[in-house]
């Protein structure tokens, strides 16, 4: 990847959201929300039907760069993240994927050595190449408060839906591979770290400024296997970037940790933990929060709902946390049902907050 | 109910499960498994078939205590847990319930106060007689060590059906009347207390030695909500019944809940909390199992595995928990496509361990 600008200077800028990370005190919390470029946006939607699939929109640098920049328009968020899709990996491995309406992902099941074999990292910056074109252009373009999060999916959950195919309820393929064999599966995992690794370094170096990791289906893992296949795969994953960019923070969403999200915190690389829905903030600003910088964590059904519901929690997260750094966000990924306005009560309500 | 033999005095019964509850020392924990009487076993799929619908499985007695019986035919469990369905309240407070098949269960959907006040706990001994018909008969046709277990859903989970109509990856209606009218959404959750309480409460007098709560989705509510539709409304039930019954010990099963586990431990009247496949076995073994007797926590899909990935994971389990009381048990309900001779291996590995 051509790198076109000098890559920013993170550890003396002075973006609130970048501050959080560095344990700054600040006035009032940065905040964005999970999946805050999407569907809930009729903006997006037209953008979306111009592009052709969804795949499409993901690899079309000057698309994405818009459906980027749209809620920070509309709501002025702290942070942008990149618009992608956590499957581009195993798509830029060579593996079938397609999105098909109403379904989600489907791709070509890998469930065995055979399978594994066809994967190969040869093209992956080939592939990828105009998610770099899209990072460059949001450093770009984004107002000069604004921070750029680069991000990828963890690799407990990208295996999960490369081996199942699709998406599932119980990671029911994954674990079984895992389970049965674990040396084979170990394989995938550690393919997976080293694509993640390239990935994430090349969006750094196209100009993101923050990193975060998505490990969704975490909190399906029993504890040995959460370590192993959650936590150290991650945990590698930001030594390595964190050795070549050491001022780039990272951020770990491990959703379904519960108590072990302490252990999340404790590795030295990880700068951010995202806490999901259901995390007690009482619990995590307690056990978390002295160690590392919060980011979470309303219920986006919480939006769809609006109103005194939706005030009432904002200031039940930002009270719980007013103690120590945070990040505020959602629990989980904003719903295409969110009516636009409740997002622009909940930005208000966060940029007025002092705590 | 007509009472047709003593209740069981089991404040003085030496059956392993219940003097695991009492907290006292034993040379190996009892267990059972979540589901063990279900589609795994080919013996249920034949009566099953022959009952014609779930439903009418469920409140066929005969055939009911038939499927109760099996798996501890099979396998020796300590207790047998009584055949039944979560949704027979629904059902019985008035409302539509079908089993689709590869569907699940249907319901006309509940969505405000018309809909609520249709509903009513008339008719509510009436329709579950069977159900109590099916504990007396299982109180006196099975071995002397095997304890019964009574159970119900918990109100937010049962709440989390009645609204949405069926199913749902993230209780989407149910959070959606609950955040946008609490006052509405309590009164639903106050008709499944009473309900609940008046259902359990029969399942005693009919020879139920045990009693268990299930609120599987309690993991996607946020905290405060955790408090009030999850553990609250489990409080309120515990507390009437541990009244009425002192000797029944109770177990709550909130699944997801993550570190507030503990606060589900801090009721007075809970003898016994479930701990789901993710929770950190090193984590509960130091925060619950000081307050109260633990139960699971293997992973459902480990039992699919088998061999030596079960028989480490197995390990480890007991070992984690062998400084206090516990109850081996899946994390989850077993799955149809468990391998029976993977729950024999099982069974001799946790009857064999001495910890």
């Amino acid at each position: 990847v051509t790198e076109k600008k000098p890559v920013a200077n993170t550890q003396t800028s002075d973006k609130r959201f970048l501050r959080a990370l560095r344990r700054e005190p600040l006035d009032r919390p940065p905040f964005w929300l999970m999946r805050q470029a999407g569907r809930y946006l009729p903006e997006y939607r037209q953008t979306r039907a111009e592009a052709g699939s969804f795949l499409q929109l993901c690899l079309d640098p000057p698309r994405a760069t818009e459906v980027t920049l749209q809620p920070i328009r509309r709501y002025g968020f702290d942070a942008a993240i990149l618009f992608a899709d956590i499957l581009l990996i195993p798509y830029a491995l060579g593996q079938e994927l397609s999105f098909r309406e109403g379904e989600g992902p489907v791709l070509d099941p890998v469930r065995d050595l055979a399978a594994l074999r066809r994967l190969s990292t040869e093209q992956l910056h080939q592939v990828l190449a105009p998610v770099y074109e899209t990072v460059e252009r949001l450093a770009g373009a984004l107002p000069h408060d604004v921070a750029l999060i680069g991000f990828a999916g963890a690799p407990w959950t990208v295996a999960t839906y490369m081996v199942q195919g699709r998406g599932s309820s119980d990671q029911g393929a994954a674990k079984h591979w895992g389970y049965h064999r674990p040396d084979e599966f170990q394989v995938l995992i550690d393919l997976l770290v080293d694509a993640t690794v390239d990935y994430l370094d090349a969006q750094v170096k196209a100009g993101a400024e923050a990193l975060q990791i998505f490990d969704t289906w975490a909190g399906s893992l029993p504890e040995p296997h959460f370590r192993r296949w959650s936590l150290e795969p991650m945990a590698r994953i930001a030594k390595v970037l964190k050795a070549r960019h050491p001022n780039v923070p990272i951020i770990a969403f491990a959703r379904g940790a519960g108590p072990m999200a302490k252990e999340v915190a404790a590795v030295a690389e990880i700068d951010g933990i995202g806490l999901d829905t259901s995390m007690s903030a009482t619990w995590a600003a307690r056990e978390i929060q002295p160690l590392k910088t919060t980011q979470g964590n309303l219920d986006p059904l919480m939006v769809v709902a609006g109103g005194r519901a939706m005030e009432a929690e904002i200031a039940r997260i930002l009270s719980a946390f007013a103690g120590g750094p945070h990040v505020f966000n959602l629990g989980h990924g904003i719903v295409p049902e969110t009516p636009p306005e409740h997002v622009g009560a909940l930005a208000r309500q966060v940029r007025e907050w002092r705590g």
